[in-house]
């Protein structure tokens, strides 16, 4: 059991946007970052909220990245555009150019925008649902540090490449689908070797190619796709349009996300679609709200207690985490406050709050 | 091993017109449904082709579906539109579903067509392919038949939805993905049935929702998802753009393909992107070039005799299928005969020619 410390979630934002700040980054950017970074923890994507906030420092520091994202426009017409983020934040870059895509979409029905010489940019859903209220059906792609080998191949060559697609309903919760292109992802690997436990065999292969029950091989071998072949095609497809369709780089050019002297090079790729372009939107929401309450309540496998649709999870972390705070890791609560203490700003969590 | 017979490529297209056209489907439109479905023979994909040709036609008999398609524009933008289908033929809406994202895409960089009322298309990748031609990227997904059960439960709701994407390259093929969002597809589950041999448990469900690796129990449950509940909410995606947005029908209101007195009511979503929208094609062709090349020549898995790029294998069986002749099951031939003696069309492939 892990030592788990709750911390308000407009608490944990100030000290993010803080420390940001303190590093150098301009304001409206801190605010961007933190606010994506925390939206994962508050959904219960721990891996991809506050813990990797002195990661992505490291790289600042080291000079590998930017404290401020100088978008530029490269290439741009009614329904499609492509962007550089200045090597500057994935989120910042991010959600400019989804707000493009959704902007050239309110015009057109649809638009994609990409982006390259960018950096992680959490979770993918962060942009897909920026579409939601724009009652357009948002997608979101990117590329990523290495990890996932083709299929038939024994080297990690591809990202775990997620996909992102959000979808407004009208009652019903939105369907956020947001799923990375491997079975697991190398965070469970680490932890599953830490502990000396073994994996489901599916999740990844040892250095030879041969799928592996033990995690140790599996993390020097590769992270195998979903579905095999399928989901290294699908994750093949995804790289065409964040690193080769955008001219940035791709597969194992991208660079390693741990790495803090090493320029990352990620691409992404975003879309939206104009609901109102196909149907009137009620009628649309109307039809989402019947759709998700039919697979809700379809009979249920023997054992399942539930079924869920995508997103639904992490919606419900999420009125958790604004009601008893978000859960945090001591760990990663520690590795925050020392980056704090490098910054002069003044630490949190001292006292358990759930 | 089955009893496999070569036909000549041009000789089975004008042989699935003919019939097409004596059954009273209109000149032009029997050449796109006899394109499209021979095109997945010489592909090598012989559960999407002329052995659907029955199948199809029974629907037609029974009145089920149209003999001809007549495609009515519901909605219109600059981007996108909204199709029906008509009940005719899938290849025929399809087609001219493409056509028109193409034409948008061409003006605004990228477009999206939806198609609702229409029938089962064939192989999805003919439609995505379409693209390749006008240097762009293709992207075809549809709705199908309910057989798949969502995650966490024992019931086919969704259809295998399958999702395709065509990239042009410069030298080397186009890459072209086309992939069900299911494991196996039930045809699979036929075979083995019938042959009394066991198949991989994360193929299917029992009724009552367990993993099984009886392929009769597999066909009285469910399929299952790749990757779990990553492919359940990708297949669920699918049929937000295919059914939901159509405004057409979507999960298990879907008719079933094989009987012939329902109507399909299948929905499908095109997209195309064009290239030089974001790049100069030339230099994405390149760049495609180095991606697949930079693919094909990792270090394989032990025992992999060589890695395969998303299409290739088929791209290959269509080689083999120009030269030799398309190969096609004994069984299968004596049902199209069977269809053409009723439509006293002259019957084919008497002599073995391969």
């Amino acid at each position: 059991m892990m030592d788990v410390v709750r911390i308000n979630c407009e608490e944990l934002e100030a000290f993010v946007t803080t420390i940001l700040t303190r590093a150098g980054v301009p304001d409206h950017e801190a605010i961007i970052v933190a606010d994506c970074i925390v939206s994962a923890d508050r959904r219960g994507i721990a891996s991809h909220g506050v813990s990797r906030l002195p990661v992505y420092l490291a790289k600042v520091e080291a000079g590998s990245m930017e404290r401020a994202t100088r978008i530029e426009i490269l290439r741009e017409s009614q329904s499609a555009a492509l962007l550089s983020g200045g090597n500057g934040w994935g989120p910042v870059a991010g959600k400019g150019a989804m707000e493009l895509a959704i902007e050239k979409a309110s015009r057109t029905g649809a638009a994609f925008v990409g982006v390259r010489e960018s950096n992680h940019f959490g979770i993918a859903a962060y942009y897909a649902m920026m579409a939601l209220g724009h009652d357009m059906i948002g997608i979101a792609l990117t590329n990523s540090t290495p990890l996932m080998a083709p299929w038939g191949s024994r080297q990690a060559y591809l990202g775990t490449n997620p996909i992102s697609v959000a979808v407004p309903a009208g009652r019903e919760r939105p369907i956020v689908y947001d799923g990375a292109t491997s079975v697991a992802n190398r965070g469970k690997l680490v932890l599953a070797s830490r502990r000396g436990e073994s994996v489901p065999n599916e999740w990844a292969i040892d250095p030879q190619g041969h799928p592996t029950t033990d995690p140790a091989a599996g993390l020097k071998g590769a992270l195998l796709p979903i579905g095999k072949y399928k989901g290294s095609g699908l994750a093949i497809m995804v790289d065409v349009l964040c690193g080769v369709l955008t001219g940035g780089l791709f597969g194992s050019a991208v660079g390693d996300l741990y790495d803090a002297s090493s320029c990352s090079g990620v691409g992404h790729f975003f879309g939206a679609l104009k609901v109102d372009c196909f149907m009137p939107v009620d009628e649309f929401k109307e039809r989402v709200d019947a759709f998700v309450r039919e697979i809700r309540s379809l009979p249920k496998a023997e054992g399942v207690g539930r079924i869920y649709l995508p997103g639904e999870i992490e919606f419900e972390k999420e009125e958790e985490s604004m009601r008893l705070g978000i859960a945090l890791d001591r760990g990663v609560l520690n590795d925050l406050n020392e980056v704090a203490a490098r910054y002069d700003v003044r630490k949190i969590g001292d006292e358990k709050v759930g």
